[in-house]
Formats: structure tokens, C-alpha cells, sequence
């Protein structure tokens, strides 16, 4: 006897570009929407009756249809419509929409330079009592070449690293929070807990990523009161010295070999 | 006030291979290793405090050092050894081992062709009290030309996608399981799930990506005792018609145009 | 004084699939095509006047318009047609068309298991006056446990890399030759080229790449007299030891980090 | 009979960074650099003769040894160091030099972000009698809402794109110029090139991709008198309407579906 568990279904990576036509100046948003929807479909499955299954051409499609009147800054808003929208089908229990946001930065009137991997994340849920929202900030690469220490950890019979009193420091930034109370402007809140955490990554000085990741989370938390956690993963891409005394050199700690395989992999949550 | 949520610290993406030197032939194994380890390490965090932060250098060191004896073809044991190494260190109450095969077939004694996108999963984890096992297969791109249908959906003022009696279907299979009770072999059960999957994609026909998955996962828990459930994603790859009509021909219905964005996004689990 | 130098114009990515609908079974071809043109348009870029540009769109919808009637198992015929197309166009003195073929296993009379990164090659080039084609296979990836040595080599200032009577190799073959004479059957000799690298990859020993790589193309020459220049890009993709005896451990010799950045870098021509 | 053609040997994909300690704030490099030799060694390839064959795995750490002194800001200073010290080696006869460097914008003192897709390349040539250099820009994305048009192009059966007034328009810019004079400062004359490419995008309309790039190379030359001519690549990144009237909307020419494939392919030279 065999049934069926949880289940969900939906359209994934749906690229739109919207312009947002101004009397001087235009403005420009560049999304990947993610639309995913649980509901009565076991008829589907087992019996191969597909009167429920909404499909997810059609998701497509209303994605770019609501697009034109509904997608302004704030992502969550769009989100929320998105969800309402797909809340109504028949059948359909819970929607999930999941934004990923491209930066474009302004170059006069009506141009536009990207290229950036930093994405704007917001994602909106319901299942019909209430609708809750996630944001963040994923791909912002930085990098410090100072105010990184990692010593004093545990040695085995493994153990080859030497203690750093002073590293160079190299990180993908994501975070991701919710919000408890939705501010009434997400672009802004979104754009103080941005600042923050370069300021945090930058200016404080750490014994680990770990200590570097919670003066981060610890800052966006005392500033931003509508949010009560923040979730981060921080890989540690490292930059290994080259041992240049193996040549005759004396080795100024200046050169170093990036590599992107394997990294070290830092995951945590702060909270009130 | 704030405080440390959940987290963990590990290293991520380390490649190891190995050469099992036999009498006549060799065989040989290509892996991409995950260590997440948790723990009592709030002081690394709150004070910079690294005393029970195991470096995640050591880990990388760990996973080659430990492979010369300890990896064979099944990769849960080898994931069941170093579970079972990190957690013998002090303040790390929870490690997870998740690993990635990569696929070569056997040219020779000696010889081996590789490059398919398909991979072999097994993660391994435990805290303390017994040790979980989930393996899973990823990255199995396979396709039919016939015996797939989308017929019978719901209809709104957004559709615009066409009934269709038989389609082409092509899809990405990642299924992924727990183990009640881990087989002798693990990866001889591996195999016949593989096979499995396989065999209902290409002879059983569908009424929809979920209707075809269904009948996989129902093969599956009907013939491997040791499972009783197993989780899908299945992205369907479209291939779309390109309406040659257009152009005054005559359209066979031959001549696709393949997406890669958007696709559609089935996911479920199918339990006993 | 600016004046235009070597240009051209076209249309890159467009992925197209076919089924070939047989009595018992179906077969599946599925390419990404390449068009380039180049021509009398010297006014398009100086004084903006598009009347000689061929929309890259119309490029697009000729591919696919033109694969129902003439895309079969021989890349090259269909290459052919598009590139005879496209000089009949007003201000068209070159037309090439690159296509790259994915490699579908058959899985029963209608499915398909895909995902392999080895692609077959195929370019059609005129201006006019005969037309050229140039074939060829990209993404194979092998790798031998033994049968290749790396000695003798010059040592400098700089070298730390110890002799290898007998080392793993792996490369990702790149090779591509031109046809003096078309064969009758260009998918039989690109699978008799095939045959033959593979064969002479994993039978033949050598003292470096560069000497695999040249018995590789030595075989082709002297079984396919067709062709009489064969263009090989042999990456060194290495598999380094991870010296396990700073670990107390006696090093066997099996356990390998394989690394993708950097790679040795191996490219040649054998000619008749 | 067959014998070796062309042939080169190298080390690709070799990371290197840098940090530049200054008094107050530090400064840093990033760069991707690929060596590539020529030279007397069909030995090698035929007889399996290693003696003139400089290790790749020396070549990867001859870099590393000479940028603790050699790499400063002008990358083709630092090319030419390794060019020579390449080309001194017994039976090279041609050592080429290719560098990518990645953008990571200030921070502060000590702090940077980076992760834009954008390149500085940088390639140094010579086979001992002279040296010569090529410098470029890739992965410049830009975007502009207006100020592009596409008309007056040739119909045929298989023409389905509209004409367009004024369109958005995107492309990811690739420039590459080779020097007749090197410039005392390769750093400010490539910030000046980049600064003319992107005014000339933003500010100057098109009648085509071939039109904007014209106008964009002219005013290069124009302005920097050390170069003599400069080779684009242009993709068109189709940012595609989405046809709301269908949904019984009125289409505001404002919600666009990005394509990845297919894309226009520009390229071109201007020369003086």
C-alpha cells in the first residue's frame, strides 16, 4: 500500500524585466520568480486526473500578466498579490513565491550597468490564515585584507593548519530573515540591513567566521526592530598562501592562490 | 539581547578520488564530500572563543586521510566512519556526511569514460544515538518521444498552453530515500532502484509529470523492502513546438524548440 | 579616420531538437546551432541603414523551419542547406553554421537517457565558391589508472613537481579535423574517429600528454583517409596526491584531490 | 607519414591575488592567468622525449614566485616579466601571457567588493624579436530602456520580428585592442576606454547593434591615439515582450521575459 506524502507544484526560474517609465528618468527591475502551490492533488498522482492541477504554464503566464500593474519596488508586495492570486484556484491549499532580485546600478536617465551576483531575496507564503514573508541578500562577495584572526582552535593527527593572527578574510554573504511586522517600506529596511552588514563585515574585527557572522547578525538585530532572527551562511573562500621559500624567496604573505574548491562552510541563526 | 539559533560548521565541496587496484582490472571512485558538523561552540561565536572549533581544514584533511582505508563502493560505510570520527570530538554533538558520485564507465582494465551529469547520494548522520542513512540518485536526464499526455487541466483567463494527448517528456530525475534497515549492499539496492525508476519512465505512459512519478516511486517501495518512502523532484525540461505553420508548412509536430528557463516544478514524496 | 574591419552578424544558442518518427522506434537529435554570416553591411554600422541585415530573429525561425524537411543523422547535409540558404541572401558573402550535438543513449524504442558533457561537432563554411566542413568531438572525458608516465622533463628554480613512472591520467578530449573529401556517411567516420581516440587512449602508454595525444592522432591519420589534419585540445585535468605520511599514515598511493583550476594546457595538430 | 603542426603548451586557470600594503590602506589584485609556450619539442609528442618540456606545474609556480615583485597595477608589465623569463628557457620559441582580472570595488581601507561579472584582460606575446600587447574589457553588462531602434530590415518568409522605434536594448560588452605604443600607464588608459565604451552606449542612439557599436569603437579611437584598432563582440540579450493583449490587457510595452538562448552575436573590428 503506497500513498502519497507532501507534495508541491509549480514553475521555477520564470525571468521577467519590468521598466518602470518616469517623467525624466526610467527605472528597471530584473527578477527570477519562483511560483510553487500544495493542494488537493492526489487524483493526479494516483489516478492520473489532472482537474485540480493549475499548469504551471499558466503560472507563467500569470506572473507577467499581474506583473504590468502589480510589480513595483517592494518585491513583497508583488509577492503578496502573486499568492492571493493563486490562493484562489480551486483545490490549491498553500503558495509559496520566491523572488530572486539582479542589481542594476544607475548610469543616467535611461542606462543601466549589471553584472553583479548580489541578489535581493523575498519570498511570500500563505496557506489562507495570514501570509508570512522572507527576504535577504544573497551573493554579496566581500573581502577584507586585514582584522581576521583564526587561533586557538583544537589540533589532532590531522591538523596542518597554522594559527593566523592576521588573514585575509573572504566571503559570500547570504542572510536571510522575517519580518514579525512588515515594514511599510521593505526597499529601505532591505537596504539598512545591507549596509549594516558590510559595515559590520568591514569595520569589526574577528577571531573566526563565525564571531565575524554573529557581530553581523548582532548589529542587523539591535538596529532593525521588525525582524526577531536572521539565518546566514558564510563560506570561508580561501586564499592559501604559496609558500614561496620553497623558491629561495622570502615570502612577504602578499601572494596567495584562491581556490573555489573544497570551502569552508559556516551556517548559523541569530536571534532575540 | 540576542542569542545563537541554530548552526553548524563544516567544509563543503571536497573532491577526493580513488584507484581500488585489483589483480586484473582497477576500479576507481570519484566523489565530492560534505562535512557539517554541530555543537556546544556558542564562545566561538559570542566571545571569538575557537577552543572547540575544528578547523574545517582538518575536516578536508580528515576525508583523504580517512579514505585510504576506509572508502569501498559502499559509500554509507564510509560516511558511518567519519560520522563517527567527528563525533568523538570534544563538543561536537551532530555531524552529517553528505557525498556526490560522480559516474564513469568501465573502458578496459584500466580505463574509464566519465563527464555523465548523473550522480550517486548517500549522506550519513547521526547525534549521538543511532545513525541515519538517506542515499538518493541526482542529475538523470532521460526522455521519451511518446506515452506522455497533459490533458483534463483547469482553464482560466491566463492559459494559453493546449490539451495534448502525447507529448515528448523529458525530465531530471533526483529521488532521494531513508533507510529502515540498511541493506547488506548498498549499492546493489542502488541499482535496482535505478533500474526502476528507470524502467516505469520509459514503459509506463502518464498523464503527467506527476502521475509518471507516482508510478516510479510506487515501483519502487513495492520491490525494496528496506525504504518506505522516497522523495522526487522533476523538473519538466520543455520542449516546445515552434509552430512551423508560420511559415506555410505543414507542422509534424517533429521540431522542438528545448528551454531551459522557465521549467516546471513537480515535487513530492511517495510513503507506504 | 575609422573604417570597418572584419565583421559579422548572427545568431548563437539556438537549441533545436527532432524526433525521427520510424515504424518500431523513434530516434531523437538534439543540437545547438550556430549562425554567422558575414557581408556587403557596411552601412548598417556607419550610417545605420539595416536594409542588407537579416534580422538574427529570421535566423532563428530558418533553423528550425528548415530542420523539419533536412535535419537527419549527418550534421553536415544539414549544415549544408542552411549555409546555401543563407548566401542566397542579398549582401551575404559567408555563411557558417557550428553545430554541437548532444549524445542521447537509447533506453527502449522511445526513450532516452541523456546528460553525458560529450558533444559532436560539426561546422559548414562557404563563401560562394565550394563550401568547407570541419567536424569534430568536445567534452569526452577519460581517465586511466596507469599507462602514463611524466619523466625526463627540464628541473629549474621553480619545480617541485617529482618524476611519475606511472600515474592516473584524465583529460576531457577536444579533437577536430577537416574533410578533403566529405564522406558518404559522416556519422559512421565520427564514430570510427571516436573509436579510434578512445582506443589508443586507454591501450597506448605514454611518457607525457603530449605523447598520448600524438599516437591518438596518429591512428586517426593512418585509418581515416579522409582527412588529413586532426586539431587536439588535451586539458591535464590532475588528480594530485594528498601525502598522507604527514598524517603517521604510509601513503599508498590511491587517494587523489582532483582540482579543476588549475589544468595543464596541451593543444596540437598531426598532420599528414 | 605523419608529422606535428602547431603546437602549444601551457598552464590555464592559474589564480593569483594580491595585496598591495599601502601605509594607510591596502590595495588588491585578482587575476585568472594563463601561460602558453611554443617551441622545438616534436621530441616530446613523437619519441616521448620530456627533456625540453617545461612542467606546466612549473610554469603555475613561476608565477606565484615572480608576482611577489613583478605584479603591480599595469598587468602588462607584469606579462612582460613572465613572457621573458619564459622565453629564456632552451627550445621555447614563443611564450604567450593571458590574464583576466576581476573587479573588486573599495570598501574602505582594507575592505573591497567584488563578485561583478566584468574582466580587465590583458594578453602579452613574443617569439623573442619584439613584444606585443592586447588589452580588453569582457562581461561589461549594460541595459538601456530607449534610444535603440531596429528598422528597415530585409523581410523574407521565414521574418517574424516586428520593427521597433525604440526598444530596450542589452548587451555584454567584449573589447579587446592591441597596442602600437604601449602607454606609460596601461591602468588609465584602460579606465578611459571603458569610460568612452559606456557613454557612448548610454548616451548615443542606435539603429542597430551594429550602429551602437560602431559609434562606441569610433569614439575609442578618436580619443586614445595609442591603439589603431578595436574588436567587439556584442550579444544581443533579448529582453522579449510577453503579448498581455492575449490575457485581454492592454500591453504597456513594460513587462519583458529575459532569454539567456539565443542571443545575437555582434562582432566586429573598427580600425583606423
Amino acid at each position: 500500500m503506497t500513498r502519497l506524502g507532501e507534495n508541491s507544484w509549480g514553475k521555477s526560474s520564470v525571468r521577467l524585466s519590468k521598466i518602470h517609465r518616469g517623467e525624466a528618468a526610467d527605472d528597471f527591475t530584473d527578477l527570477t520568480v519562483q511560483v510553487l502551490l500544495s493542494g488537493e492533488v492526489q487524483a493526479a498522482y494516483v489516478d492520473g486526473d489532472n482537474a485540480r492541477v493549475l499548469p504551471t504554464d499558466t503560472m507563467r503566464n500569470t506572473v507577467y500578466a499581474l506583473a504590468q500593474d502589480h510589480l513595483g519596488h517592494d518585491l513583497e508586495d508583488f509577492g503578496r498579490v502573486l499568492v492571493e492570486h493563486f490562493l484562489s484556484k480551486e483545490g490549491v491549499h498553500e503558495a509559496r513565491i520566491s523572488m530572486e532580485q539582479r542589481r542594476w546600478e544607475r548610469a543616467g536617465d535611461h542606462g543601466f550597468v549589471g553584472g553583479s551576483s548580489e541578489r535581493r531575496l523575498a519570498s511570500v507564503e500563505s496557506s489562507g490564515d495570514g501570509i508570512s514573508y522572507r527576504s535577504g541578500i544573497d551573493g554579496l562577495l566581500v573581502l577584507k585584507t586585514t582584522g581576521s584572526a583564526f587561533e586557538g582552535f583544537p589540533k589532532d593527527e590531522y591538523t596542518t593548519l597554522p594559527e593566523a593572527e592576521d588573514r585575509l578574510l573572504s566571503t559570500t554573504i547570504f542572510a536571510q530573515w522575517g519580518y514579525t511586522t512588515l515594514p511599510v517600506d521593505t526597499t529601505e529596511t532591505w537596504e539598512t540591513i545591507r549596509s549594516l552588514l558590510l559595515n559590520r563585515f568591514f569595520s569589526a574585527a574577528s577571531q573566526s567566521v563565525q564571531h565575524q557572522g554573529w557581530l553581523m547578525g548582532r548589529a542587523v538585530l539591535e538596529q532593525v526592530p521588525e525582524i526577531d532572527q536572521i539565518e546566514f551562511r558564510l563560506p570561508n573562500q580561501h586564499h592559501l598562501g604559496f609558500h614561496l621559500e620553497r623558491f629561495g624567496l622570502e615570502d612577504a604573505g602578499v601572494v596567495f592562490q584562491p581556490v573555489s574548491e573544497p570551502y569552508g562552510d559556516i551556517r548559523f541563526t541569530v536571534r532575540r
